[in-house]
């Protein structure tokens, strides 16, 4: 089933459930009044969600309308755990040889992982507001799940039976802030704004065959200012699973029910793909010719990141934004 | 006025008000079920909790019972963010000096905050159950806020108007998995188990005179396995206060409702005032021996941490753990 949240002025949105075809919607009112009501009690509530969906997906549903991403919040519009993983490590290796830095071998088989701050995602279609573009303004195209309680300690062969949801995030970065960041040794925080996710969250089912090993098998698609720059499959370069990424951040605590963890900038070796992120273009200008000469976000810029499915499809609708001036100093 | 949060068996727990006196307590309910739900909407709640605040300590309010700390869960037993800030740059420039690493000079003027884990705190008398001592289980103790809504870009001289709630913290860290992770760049994740609070969360006024300069200007008490360890005064070497956190935290992107900043392990430059984590105790050993002499904590080992009045009353309670094995491996 597919599962979005509705703006209707609350912190936490309205919960409704959305047609494969994302044409229609219904409200799942009388269900879960929210996702997280509804993560929170999934295995009780789940079942009346795919009721819903079953009868939305074959025209019976009553107080069926449009559906219309513009007026879509995140599908969490805040939750309690943003944990973003570094699984395409040719990514990470292309921005370290760009700057002449030796990537340490255990990046191959330890994940990176950041916690990133949850209490305000932005909606697919939202403005992505900031002071400066000196910041360095960039985009992350990259696949997330969403999980239920999930044990300490948890095994690999068993984790991915935790993942309830996946979602497309636009992690967005602010580049010139990072470097003086990572040195002080406490990971990302300013250079981390606000996040936005696709309009919907699927349940694994609907992904079909592309779902495997823990991985989504499809091209993630970016079009910035109109041009489709990448397109790297996420299921292709991807080190670490979505059951990896689990096991490693709960190796000493639980994570709770509504925790989302990203894949990280999807990146294909095969650089024919294209990028999800300006930063790996820039390293590969870089790398060819010693100077970067791709600028970064300007205001008035647009991103757009969507996944289809083998028949042209969009499975998760589109986050479409634009990055504009907030007017503070 | 004091709130705790009382175990009810559901994930957000029962909101009560608990007298100054912190010996009897009454329910919240009719005003607000939840903390989270009470900061959602503080300008129309926060006068009702405190009515019902002033029945409670004149005794009059209606179906008051015993208070007992041991049935509370943390004030906020998930929330949507919690940033950790490092306040105290005396212990920063020790735990260095120990390893005979430079501290940059910046670190007086930029404030260090890493992005915690917020979805599963624990409760002020549960166990902190971890899977093996030889990770080297420490206590942090901290002093936090809880912030409404922040605007982004908020200036110092208004940031303090947003806090709403102050608490204690016990910031449990896994010192041995810290260099490892720091050396990776994204921070602190496995090395920062989850985070435990006192049984009771103040607004400022409850402070009187010691809460001036976005500061508490009171000595944070630490008593490992029944000794006192360490009373600094978290007023004393605090390089930046709580709007000034705030402020950090806010440059890129708002904060809302029911996000906890902490202050950093309280530390004074008065080495005779203890010490709030045992790392720090091990780096003044390392400095004066050239090798530390104290363990970290062991499986059975207890914490306790409170702060008191003028008149050696309780102002949050007493955070009252053990450290306990989980079993898993």
């Amino acid at each position: 089933m597919k599962l979005a949240t509705l703006k209707d002025g609350s912190r936490d949105g309205q919960l409704i459930v959305v047609a494969r075809d994302l044409k229609t919607a219904c409200i799942a009112d009388g269900i879960a009044p929210t996702l997280q009501r509804a993560l929170d009690d999934w295995g009780f509530i789940a079942p009346q969600l795919e009721a819903l969906s079953v009868q939305l997906n074959t025209g019976k549903a009553a107080n069926s309308f449009e559906f219309d991403p513009t007026r879509c919040m995140a599908p969490l519009p805040r939750a309690f755990q943003w944990a973003d993983g570094s699984s395409y490590v040719n990514h990470v290796e292309l921005v370290r040889k760009a700057r002449n830095a030796e990537m340490p071998d255990s990046f191959w088989h330890d994940p990176l992982m950041y916690q990133g701050g949850s209490d305000d995602f932005i909606g697919p279609c939202d403005d992505i507001v900031l002071a400066s573009a000196e910041w360095g303004i960039d985009f992350e195209s990259e696949v997330a799940v969403i999980t239920g309680d999930v044990p300490m300690g948890v095994k690999v062969n068993h984790a991915g039976e935790y993942i309830r949801l996946l979602m497309l995030v636009n992690d967005v970065s602010l580049r010139h802030l990072i470097p003086a960041e990572l040195a002080k040794g406490f990971g990302f925080f300013q250079s981390k704004p606000a996040s936005s996710f696709s309009p919907v969250a699927v349940t694994p089912d609907e992904l079909g065959d592309a779902w495997q090993d823990g991985k989504v098998h499809l091209p993630l698609r970016s079009v910035w200012n109109g041009n489709l720059v990448g397109q790297p499959n996420a299921g292709v370069d991807m080190v670490f699973s979505f059951p990896q990424l689990i096991t490693h951040l709960c190796k000493t605590r639980r994570a709770r029910a509504g925790t989302i963890i990203g894949s990280g900038t999807v990146s294909n070796k095969d650089a024919g793909n294209g990028y999800s992120c300006i930063a790996e273009k820039r390293a590969l200008e870089m790398i060819a010719t010693g100077a970067p000469v791709t600028d970064f976000m300007q205001f008035g810029d647009s991103i757009r990141i969507e996944m289809l499915d083998k028949n042209g499809k969009s499975i998760f609708g589109t986050i479409n934004q634009s990055v504009v001036e907030s007017g503070e100093s």
